[in-house]
């Protein structure tokens, strides 16, 4: 079967490609909600919300009015509602991290084995890698330093531990371009065996560079990664978010891989800001009971939302949409 | 003192300069040579020359009439005549090194504890990274795949370990440039704690791309290390060695580095060929007792050469010149 003659029989799938629902209180945070802070408030996006006891934490970036980077941490009591706490989180401690971590920002949260792993892109003189920090109560942090050479970015750690090792996805740079490769570790420092996982696509909504959005979440049919795909048109880039599903045991092997991307710049919200057309996922939380999927997205490069769809609609979407 | 000011003070110190002998027999290594090989030849070139037993091995990358890349194994009792083989080494022996090792060239050879390893530059669909193998007898070879991300290249391994771990100077691509890095390994496989220990100079020789050449050699003095340095002309890359001096047991600490290039192209062989102006070094043999290295260097991306020079005067050139 030829590739268009695929495509055009994709189109006559019934599956619900329209699952997502915007939350009506979006955007959740923006930048008069933060003018306070210590440097005031240009933008708050691309955010990490996680549970953390009974509650949510959030992990901010908050691109300050200087146009420097931070990030900040903020509660909150039901995901919706963020008390913001001014303090500067993970600068540098020592002559190395000042070095290689002028600028930090697009944090992702992964719990392992009870503790919180925060992976986060990493900017310096040198380019852009991905620094990593661990923390039990998001007081005292443990500092790993980079954990990936530069040019990096996109980096997210699986959950858990798969056949012994650690497993991360990330995004080194490609000529101007970017795919999703794998790296496994016997110890978060040290990373090895390097493999392409997911590919930008021709002629698809992710045909420019790709990226893991929100750290992967297991499930029955495989392990879940939302990623960002981008395509570049004549004014600039789309970011949009799509699904794929990896093997649990092998998770190198994509078992599939949705074709249409699951959200797009819609809403004023997304379509206007810093960057307009953009939608960037920095974590996922699965409530399995209830069947619901909270995304909680940067938009336009301006302000944090939150998007919600049913678990068992989006493993559908990423087998057959 | 300023930095103007420094370029021309270190213009009147009385360092010799001019330490380098080319071998009068160069080219060692020509296409016409190696005419008959399987696949034919157009270029033989950045090649690594290495002692084994009591004579020389070198490990060659030939470019073949069809423009793919080979690496072929050659014998020399003196490091100047070769009989080179036939056959193409460390071609892809998996599903994984075949998508990831499609062209593998630029060999660089390190013997660590009485065994060879060597690493290649290894191109494929996601750009290039970096292939390791390891061999006691250049006959049955163990195989590590890559052991870097896209995009990477120039990676050497030091000849021990240091403080327990083994060490590797490499070169991640940054935005069309590149430094010299150093990561850190337990096992060879696993690598972490990336640094950028050598960056290109702005106004020098060496203000483009960099990379390490030769492994490392160890000196009273430190680490030498023999770079190549580019500079982008108008009408195309000028590649030059040089050279600079790591501590011995803080790598990642430069104690000296040589404002003058070493050596750069002039002969013919190195001013005409496939990439004009090229001089790009692969492998550096020191010989203390004669106080003399050698260095085995490819030329215009065209043929294999030697140079010469004064293993004293080397150092006193990378701690001075």
């Amino acid at each position: 079967m030829s590739r268009i003659f695929s495509l055009w029989k994709s189109k006559l799938m019934s599956v619900n490609l329209d699952i997502i629902q915007r939350h009506p209180q979006n955007p959740l945070l923006c930048a008069s909600q933060l003018a306070q802070l210590p440097g005031g408030c240009n933008s708050v996006f691309n955010s990490s919300v996680f549970k953390f006891g009974g509650a949510y934490k959030a992990l901010l970036r908050v691109e300050q009015r200087s146009g420097l980077q931070s990030l900040r941490l903020a509660d909150s009591a039901d995901g919706l509602s963020f008390t913001v706490h001014p303090e500067f989180l993970l600068t540098p401690e020592t002559e190395e991290q000042a070095l290689y971590e002028e600028a930090i920002y697009d944090p992702r949260v992964t719990e392992i084995d009870g503790k919180h792993y925060i992976c986060y892109a990493s900017e310096s003189r040198f380019g852009c890698q991905v620094g990593l920090a661990a923390t039990h109560d998001f007081k005292k942090f443990e500092r790993f330093g980079c954990i990936a050479e530069t040019q990096n970015r996109n980096l997210v750690l699986f959950p858990e531990k798969i056949n012994g090792k650690y497993y991360r996805l990330d995004r080194p740079y490609q000529d101007g371009a970017g795919n999703i490769w794998m790296c496994e570790s016997p110890d978060l420092i040290h990373w090895g065996r390097p493999r392409c996982v997911i590919e930008s696509r021709k002629f698809h909504w992710d045909r420019g560079k790709i990226g893991a959005g929100a750290p992967p979440i297991k499930t029955k049919e495989g392990w879940l990664v939302l990623y960002h795909g981008t395509v570049h048109l004549c004014n600039g880039l789309i970011y949009r978010i799509g699904a794929a599903l990896l093997d649990l045991e092998k998770p190198w092997i994509v078992r599939s891989r949705a074709k249409a991307w699951l959200m797009s710049p819609e809403a004023p919200y997304e379509r206007v800001g810093d960057v307009p057309n953009v939608c960037f996922l920095n974590s996922a939380i699965p409530d399995f009971e209830r069947d619901e999927m909270r995304l909680y997205y940067g938009a336009a490069d301006q302000v944090l939302c939150l998007a919600t769809c049913r678990i068992t609609e989006l493993i559908e979407f990423a087998m057959h949409a």
